[in-house]
């Protein structure tokens, strides 16, 4: 913050509040400044924030959270104060605005604490971890339920439940299940349809556990593959591991993007894959860095990253191979270890 | 729009644009004017977005679709646009100012279509009404496994699984198992805590059905209750039953929450009820009307609210009742029938 030259700060992202302090409740907001940390909770968060929360002194507040700190800053006669732009509504700022007094500046922070996200600590990384093994194991235990006649909400629901049940607090995000032409779209929801014989089905699934995710997709095929098929999976598997061998620090993330293209471009595929490689992964299911065209950010030792190379032919069917991967200091570092190889459901 | 003097309306809320349109992706963006409404968004969405969308003009985009309704505006040479304070982000006030120009008024719309919400459609009704039988079935479904040594966290997954394997696209929050002291906290989550005899155990679900959702809780207590813990029961429960009897058009908001407040007093029980008796309930989990202390709105026949009062006992446990009540033009009706007497567990 010194170095920024922000004096103070009002956090009001809840990831960002739970990253700085612990808190994870779904109302708080807190203030930073170089001496100490404020936290405003609700009555129904005071008892779980004295306990979660770290470092911070917890204020309860029954009559709005965002009006109380407002009203700390103009008591405290604070002059400058940054805040969340890309969070805060509209209608939060007026009311900041309003309750904390013309006297004091008000400006948008920028991208501060996700910044500091981007390099996870070692608790940070043991959760990621096992965030993919868990995730990892469920898709091999549901391999064996993947047949015609079940119908993609099924698997999606067996998917979520055996997360659970291996002591995950949920899905990371909504599990994908798409099959056949369905299975063309990168963002397919699991509906009711069935699975056919003769069908692709990309799987896209990521524990969360102690608020940290990992994120996988595996896609296979019902049946007997003919050379096509078996050549679209080749292309993307060996685009998907020559994208992971270059996530190395200090790369620029472009360069793992790139990877993933100029293979996919040996099997004049290229064109087929209409999204980024991947994407930073930790509290949020997406954050930095960007895996896209073009990035020049470096790499650092520490991030999670993944790496999703995919292709899609509209009314045939799609395939994406996808693993949550550390970047090492000796290199990669799979956290997602299920299997690429059993594709093929007879 | 007309009546509120709006030319044109900016629509940045999802869940305001699935209401309007029927396109339910995750990300988009509306503009409302008098003679069309227009609906950007990015290639994900293209096929979803025209399969969906009903009566508005799909415009794909793939460089912002924010940005993209903001150059339509200047272009356009618009003059006035309301646009939705309480969701759009400062950072994306920023860019829909400079990008539509100074020339155009920006102003906020109030809530405009939150209004249009509060009463709900027949086929809205009926999509709630099946969301909460499979509701009721699931709570009467895992009953039996309600026992002692069955951790929270796996009720909660066993619920969510019985909710889609039933049809429903999943929980329409995070499913409530609460057992024991931490039954007393309203907003607890489920944990790997185990039950154990003689706790109450507070479970507060609601399933998801064509995006519209149901939300239930149902107490229940391990073991053959005592008296305090029966006074408590019958309590909480008559002060459920009368304040869903006051669910009448066109009574005051505010009765209900009354009445629910009447009843705990009779049992000295009034300040252990720390939360307000309910909310409307549709698209999204809390909606208008708010059912709280000395509200004004009057109940209009064809809104849907929950009714839900608790007392919370620190150190001790809690015990609330709620059901999904629509506001019939002949009286109230219960779309959460599940049974409110079987909550003794032995």
């Amino acid at each position: 913050m010194e170095a920024r030259g922000v004096p103070l700060l009002l956090i009001s992202h809840l990831v960002n509040i739970r990253y700085l302090t612990g808190f994870a409740g779904s109302a708080g907001m807190v203030l930073v400044s170089p001496r100490k940390g404020l936290l405003w909770v609700d009555p129904r968060y005071t008892l779980q924030a004295r306990e979660q929360a770290d470092g911070v002194e917890v204020i309860e507040e029954k009559k709005g959270i965002l009006k109380s700190a407002a009203l700390w800053l103009r008591q405290n006669a604070a002059r400058d104060c940054a805040f969340e732009a890309s969070y805060l509504t509209c209608t939060q700022f007026e009311l900041l605005r309003k309750e904390a007094g013309e006297a004091v500046h008000l400006r948008p922070a920028g991208d501060l604490i996700e910044e500091l996200r981007i390099v996870k600590d070692r608790d940070e990384i043991a959760a990621i971890r096992r965030a993919g093994v868990v995730t990892a194991e469920v898709f091999a235990e549901i391999l064996p339920l993947i047949r015609p006649g079940v119908a993609e909400r099924e698997l999606a629901a067996e998917i979520d439940y055996r997360m659970r049940k291996r002591g995950a607090e949920g899905p990371a995000f909504e599990t994908i299940v798409a099959s056949g032409v369905r299975s063309a779209y990168p963002h397919a929801r699991a509906s009711a349809k069935a699975l056919q014989e003769s069908e692709l089905v990309i799987f896209d699934l990521g524990a969360i556990l102690a608020g940290y995710a990992a994120d996988m997709t595996r896609t296979v095929y019902l049946g007997e593959p003919n050379r096509r098929v078996r050549r679209l999976y080749t292309a993307v598997l060996k685009a998907q591991e020559g994208a992971v061998w270059s996530v190395q620090a200090p790369s620029p993330a472009g360069k793992i993007d790139a990877t993933a293209r100029r293979i996919l471009a040996q099997y004049r595929l290229a064109r087929h894959f209409t999204h980024s490689t991947g994407h930073g992964v930790g509290l949020e299911i997406h954050e930095r860095p960007r895996l896209g065209k073009g990035e020049s950010t470096r790499l650092q030792a520490g991030s999670v990253v993944t790496v999703e190379p995919g292709v899609y032919l509209e009314g045939f069917g799609g395939i994406r191979i996808e693993d949550t991967i550390l970047v090492g200091p000796a290199g990669p570092e799979n956290l997602t270890p299920a299997s690429k190889d059993n594709w093929v459901i007879c």
